[in-house]
Parts: C-alpha cells; structure tokens; sequence
C-alpha cells in the first residue's frame, strides 16, 4: 500500500507531481487557492513532455480544515508563504507523518522543523521545468528528476530511511524518476548553483534561458555567479565541482527558452523567493565571512524589483 | 566679440546649450538627424526652470557639407556615433577652432584628438538634468553647469587657457554657470561616480532617481558602485574623497524623479552609451589590475540589454 498525500500548493510543481500521483492510482488531496473554483468544477490538465493527460475529477480544496490528514504532506507552496506553515501543516498531517519539501531554498527544512508536531521531513529536490499556464493547468516541458534525502537536525546525515524508500517506490510507479542523496546541505548549495544565475538574471533582464545563454557576456556572468556559490559552499565544507558549472549550463541549454519560476512568478506579479534563493546563502556567507559581490548584487536588484512589482514599496 | 558654434548633435545636451547660447544672440548653427524637418520650420522650444524660451527660427541643417565653418565645434552627440567624428568635425572646424566636448565617457577626448586637424579640444563635464521630450523641444529640469577643462596630450594639466576663458564668458553671458578644472581624469572618474550607479541602474531596474534612492538596498548598492570608481581612481593616483558619494546622492535627491539620459535612450530603443560609461573604466581598471566586480556585471547586463533592446542581438 503506498501512501496518501495533500498537495499544499497546486503550482507548477505540486500540481504536476500530485497529478502524477493521483493518475496512478494514489490517493491525492490538492489544496488551492485562485484555482480552487475552477480546479474543483474541471479538474487538472497536464501538457507533458511524457505525455498529456487529464484528471476530471480531484479532490479539490480551499481549506486545509476540509482535509483528511495524510501520510505525506507534499509542501509545494512558494516559499515566500512559510510564514502559513504552522496554521497549514499540522492538520494535514497523520501523527507520524511527513512532509516532504519541494520548496526552493537553503535552510527551509529548519523553518519547516520549527512548527509543531512535525516529525519527519524529507527534502525533495526537483529538477523539473514545468509551468502553470492556465487554472488547472501545467505545462511539464523537460526533466523531472526528484532527489530525496531526508532531513536530521542540525542537517547530520542519516542514510537512506524507509519512509524515502516507501516514496520512492510511490514515485517511480508514477512514473517519476528519483536519486537518494545524503547530503543535503550539499545538495541545496548545487540546487543553487542553477536557481541564483538563472532564476536571479531572467527577472532583472527580463530573459528566458535561452536569450541569456546566446549571450556571452551573460554566460560569463552565469559563470561568475556560480563561482561565487562555490566559494561560499566550499567556506562551509562542501565541495562543488566547477565541472558541474559546464554540466549545468549543458542541460539548461536542452531547456531551450525556458522561463524560470521566478520570471514567470515576476510577470504574473507574485512575490518572488528572494530570500529563500538569495538572502539566506548570503547570510551564511556573511556568517563564514566570504564576500558575495555579485550575488550581492543581484539580491539588491531583485528586492527593488519585487517590491515595485508587487506594489508594496 | 563672441565665438561662432556648430552644435554637432541636438539633443538634451547639445540643444538646451545651443538654443541658450543662440537666444544670448551668438552664432549658432544646429546639425540635426530625425528633428530636421521639424526644427527647419518650428524652430526650438525650451521649458526650463530658468524661464521657458521659443527660437522660432534656428540654422538647421541635416549635413555638415551645408554648415559653415564655426569657432568651436559643441560635441554632444552620443558617444555611439563618435565612429563618425572623422567625417563629421573637420568640415564644421575653423582653422584654429575648438572643439568643445559635452560627451560622457572616460578618454573620449583622446578619441577626437585621434581625428586630422583638430588642434583645441575642452572637455565640457556638465552638471545638468535636461531630456528631449518632443522634436525640437527640451525640458530643462535641474542644474546646468559646465566645468571645463582643456585637453592636452596624456591628460597632462595644462591650466586655464584663453580659450577656456572665452568660452566661459560666452556662456556666462548666455545664462550657463561655468567652472573651470584643471585635471581632467580627476574630473571625468568624479563624473562616472554618478553615471555608473544611475544610469546603469536606471536601465536594469526601469526606475527613475528617486524610486533608487527611495530603496534602501539600491542606496547601498548605488554605494558600493561609487566605491568600485573610487577603488579604481585612486589606483590611477586619483583621489575621489568619500564626502563626494554623499553630496553626489544629495544632489540626486534634489532631481527627485528625474530619468537618467541612458533610460531615456533605453526607452526610445537607442544605442546606449555602454562603452564609454562602463566598458572604458573597466579597461583601464583591468590594466592597473584592479578587479570591479560590481561594475563589471552592471556592464555585462547592459550589453545585454542593449543588445535586446535595439533588436541588433
């Protein structure tokens, strides 16, 4: 028996992945919130490079008090919302359930520990591009990948558990493929390593991936940045390869003209996970005493932009 | 008796000075590209906080074969065009004319003494907030003050000259505050403290002056780019005192929302004067080995933009 899941947050990510899981055969709660009318009368549709399908009917809701507690929350909320997890998990959650994190961002299994009764948490590092085109809708165009590793206080290592085994197992019969890792500061530092250049660059030049990577001063400057989450990976101890720069940039280029999540969350004009993406490494490296000029920079530019893009500044 | 003028490019910079030096009762002729035709037959309009002024009738011409020969050559076209220069200056130049330099951009005086018989060139740094906001009509906004300096071989001092003295008194008479200098670098690093951070950002964060300064984190970045042109001055053996960043962000704050001639040229999807602002300082900081991290991705990400803006990419 695999286990049943509540989807909080049917975005891009969660909403792909719940469907996923729902088309086969797993028991799939979606919480919504613009979506929920829409979601609720017509369901989900997925464009998928693996194939299109769809899911007339989910169990749609707009309200976790509607909910019944499952095995696993799916946490697939932006992480600009954290600040709801205390009100939003607890009653999702079985007594000794998980949540399993998709969220972006250093340190956001620390955030997700602090609320009460949460006892185990898994990351799930996603290498997916996928995009909400329409209520209800998600276009899945390359990738897909989840790395799980879960998470141990003070991020001390603990192997592979059962519970990454059990959704492990529930993944891939979705057709999902998954990796076991076991670091996962490590791991968040090479998630970065993508997400701070390409997330950060395609908001403040208004660019897919594409039209960045045609770029050679745009490249380099990719290259520069990703230097930079090196140095402050390799303060803290861990090693990131500058192999890993070329690779990255190698599977980006496979991405043709993509539009990172950030880009897409700047023009629908939503709060953008500056600080899970950019403040919190920076802060880390403050802490170690390594200097991020250019990442730096990019934090600054990016918070103006998000505030005068959301109105509140 | 007053020098005669040919205004090589009549714009913010070369039509509020040139329409202000005409209404004094000089000689003036004015070359114009797109705002030919208008300004053959309406002439020009200046709304200014010293008094808004009409010159219904003005010398216009669209070709310098048609222009006389002039005392002193006023350079404001845009530092993209100064490919031109060989073919523009030496038919407006008198023999021992003058060549007077309103141009941003660091060693672009070495750029016109590169072009046959010309002799006199003054740097002209002005200190002005002026835009084009209609053909043949200028909006004078804030300041306007022109510090000059004569060009001499090697950027070697060579005092205050009669030449500067006539200009000076011209001008004067017209209305213009005029100061003289005697180091030009100095002068022109001190004129880069204020470019780079403004009108480099302006561009990259679509902002005008005052939406920056209202930012607590651009203030801070408008800083470290100042302290990057000091960083690279001082290292030229140029002293940028840090008072000067203070006064600099001041008077900005007087111009309230005032949009950067480089916003401005970004908006109307012309060339921006990437070079002469960013790429040439880099240059000269990369030969004295010192490294700007901050200017240098300002720089890339306006040769992008750029680039995408005018379609050339």
């Amino acid at each position: 028996m695999g286990y049943s899941y509540a989807v909080l947050g049917t975005g891009a990510v969660g909403g792909f992945y719940g469907a996923r899981l729902q088309q086969a055969g797993f028991e799939v709660h979606f919480l919504l919130r613009s979506d929920y009318a829409h979601v609720r009368e017509f369901g989900l549709k997925v464009k998928s490079i693996d194939g299109d399908f769809n899911l007339p009917q989910v169990n749609a809701y707009n309200s976790v008090e509607m909910m019944p507690s499952c095995d696993v929350v799916l946490l697939s909320l932006k992480a600009t919302h954290n600040y709801l997890l205390p009100q939003l998990i607890p009653p999702l959650l079985k007594p000794d359930g998980i949540v399993l994190v998709l969220q972006n961002g250093l340190y956001v299994e620390e955030q997700v520990a602090s609320v009460a009764k949460i006892r185990h948490i898994i990351a799930g590092l996603c290498f997916v591009c996928s995009n909400k085109i329409a209520p209800g809708e998600i276009n899945h165009l390359h990738y897909g990948k989840i790395t799980l590793i879960e998470y141990a206080p003070g991020y001390r290592r603990c192997g592979v558990t059962t519970r990454m085994e059990q959704i492990a197992k529930d993944f891939t019969s979705a057709g999902i493929a998954i990796a076991f890792a076991e670091d996962l500061l490590l791991e968040r530092w090479q998630k970065l390593l993508w997400n701070i250049p390409f997330n950060g660059l395609s908001v403040v030049l208004n660019a897919n991936t594409q039209e960045m990577l045609a770029s050679p001063e745009i490249r380099q400057l990719v290259l520069e940045l990703m230097q930079e989450v090196a140095t402050a990976a390799t303060a803290c101890g861990l090693i990131i390869p500058k192999d890993l720069f070329y690779e990255r940039i190698k599977l980006t280029e496979k991405m043709k003209s993509y539009r990172p999540s950030m880009k897409i969350d700047y023009e629908n004009h939503r709060s953008l996970e500056v600080e899970a993406i950019f403040g919190a490494p920076l802060r880390i490296a403050n802490k170690v005493g390594i200097h991020l000029p250019r990442i730096a920079m990019l934090y600054r530019q990016l918070q103006f932009l998000d505030a005068q893009n959301t109105l509140l500044h």
